[in-house]
């Protein structure tokens, strides 16, 4: 190829996506024919706005330090670009001599792509779209799985295995709030804190499956008379067999529930929020290096393949993955969901298929909690 | 000594409560005229109802898997036992023949050692009663800081890292919920999240100030026109001047505030909840030692020194501890908050010397962002 190269950043922040940026610099550096590295701020809204900066002198030092660094080190953007706005991007990358733009996003972003490679065939312009997966709802059609999940999968199993502590310590029922909105695979990810046979989450509800506070109320009552306690992952996604959500904030809502239909006393309730796609310092190794080669691949589809696509993650070992190229339309604006053989039969748990998917994903050196073997001493004064 | 030895905890949990345990275990094994070790399970509670275990025989091995899982292993209470409560659990300590309770809790389980000391006095028992301190507040009187603290305070560092980057890759106006109603030490710590001049937290708020809800909306007006974002901590105890609290769930009354008063479009609240005093992987390497020595020492003050007390952490240098018997009274159920000099004379941040203060209790190997060193392109299109 000749020209200059075009890297971009949208959607929400992951622990990973600047590994994949990195990856799209040394690697475009490294190619024949690529004059110029340009990154534009704050996603498709840069490009418009002609807010660019040039990366073909960035240190590697510094772009190893930020590709450890979470969240978009360019900056992002919700904006989802119509055809009209596409062909705004098309014209700055045009001007700018732009060969191959690449776009770090979820299914937007892969959307974006498509219609900015279709207006580059349209104009006859030599250009190579390739979308870069990154989303930490894991929801891409196509692949095994999607960088930036795996690192939030880990901080949701990291998050419960300390609240099913605290609530083994402090015996109650606590609930706790996931992202996803269509997709469960993050709240899913909180089945995987389990350690012994009674470790919660006792109770885990997808966007999946239709969700009823009679039913819920039900499974909390019967796990609280299993174990005293009872911890709950919920989706924020749920929603009633007609598609209606939860009224009011929805960890208010359960909480105020048990504690109104079941008389519970210590009944707590937590919503994740910006924590779970944000918090820095727990990565999985294996996201680490898989975002990082997406990064990577996407310059060898685009350079030297010359094709146009989507990269993707296929599982090839257990744990071993490749990369391929998918097409943009098979990627662009669709959701793929947890499918049925990860949940499980009552629709309030998980599934062991569910835990091999997810298990090699995490990582290396997960915390793991330990126990007191417990070895009772005979009373004395209560003696019966 | 002569007789058993008796270990609780109490209280909320903390990342390192159980290096306590394990330090009091260990050292009390070691030490001469012991003969059994004893847990209560579920703190005071579990005392009054005889629910004990014998710690003697737990192998060193588990004991220090134990002393690495966060949230008290022997489970914990929230009770806080009046002077019936206090009489009931000495005598189950004089039925089983207890030469020493050790509890490791806040400032009321500092009250509660203080009342079962009295009561073995007043019996003519020779009982040695040591309080071990605990709690993520940081606000026991008489001591530098407090176990657990330095691990909580930890985790809001890295939690506003990531907020920060989130909200400078998509900007807008962030505000965040710290526990501590009447300390406001774990909210301070978020201060310590900023590497760059511009990062975030712009604006802190803690319980010792007096809180106004329009000061609040010019502060945050007065950053976004600086920044063009802001990221604000809050402590969960902030109140008006006459002590009255925020009407309604704080991040949302602040967050609506914002919308609505301001006129901004993109502004999200978080209350951070449990995660902070639970999460299982973010702990503080100095937390984890220091948490270790209160064990140990209380073994020493008590068996060794025959005295009773509260184990207070003292600072030698910068940075260097050691360890001194503070009196019952001088702990039990008082409040310590954050000194002036901690706090900004504008009241909404917090000064060098408390970043000099907390910056050694977080450990090593914090994570540290790092950014892009931005070159702007020439613009072509909008080139004026």
């Amino acid at each position: 190829m000749q020209g200059n190269v075009l890297v971009a950043q949208g959607g929400g922040p992951t622990a990973v996506i600047n590994q994949s940026l990195a990856g799209v610099v040394c690697e475009a550096r490294r190619s024949a024919g690529v004059r110029e590295i340009y990154g534009a701020i704050h996603g498709v809204r840069g490009i418009v706005d002609e807010d660019l900066v040039n990366l073909t002198r960035e240190t590697v030092q510094n772009l190893e330090m930020v590709a450890l660094t979470p969240s978009a080190a360019l900056g992002s953007t919700r904006d989802k670009p119509d055809q009209a706005y596409c062909k705004q991007i098309f014209r700055v990358l045009q001007a700018h001599e732009v060969g191959c733009f690449f776009y770090i996003g979820g299914n937007d972003s892969a959307d974006t792509v498509r219609i900015v490679s279709e207006e580059a065939r349209k104009a006859s312009y030599d250009l190579r779209c390739v979308h870069i997966p990154k989303t930490i709802d894991n929801d891409l059609m196509g692949s095994d799985h999607v960088p930036g999940y795996p690192s939030a999968a880990r901080f949701v199993v990291q998050a419960f295995m300390g609240l099913n502590l605290d609530n083994r310590s402090l015996p109650g029922v606590y609930v706790a709030v996931v992202m996803g909105r269509h997709a469960g695979f993050l709240t899913a990810a909180s089945a995987l804190a389990k350690t012994f046979a009674d470790d919660g989450p006792h109770l885990v509800y997808l966007p999946e499956r239709a969700f009823s506070v009679d039913k819920f109320l039900a499974d909390v009552k019967a796990m609280v008379e299993r174990y005293g306690r009872c911890v709950v992952a919920v989706s924020e996604g749920i929603h009633d067999a007609q598609g209606t959500p939860v009224t009011g904030l929805l960890a208010d809502s359960l909480t105020d529930a048990v504690k109104s239909k079941l008389g519970i006393k210590r009944v707590r309730g937590d919503t994740f929020g910006y924590l779970q796609r944000s918090f820095f310092g727990c990565v999985s190794d294996v996201d680490r290096s898989e975002a990082r080669e997406v990064g990577e691949k996407a310059v060898h589809y685009a350079i030297s393949d010359k094709q146009d696509g989507s990269v993707s993650i296929q599982r090839t070992g257990c744990y071993a993955v490749d990369y391929r190229l998918t097409d943009l339309a098979a990627v662009g604006g669709k959701t793929r969901t947890m499918p049925d053989s990860f949940i499980t039969a009552d629709g309030n748990g998980v599934t062991d298929a569910f835990h091999a998917y997810l298990r090699p994903l995490l990582g290396a050196d997960l915390p793991q909690p330990h126990r007191l073997r417990l070895n009772p001493v005979e009373k004395i004064l209560k003696k019966n």
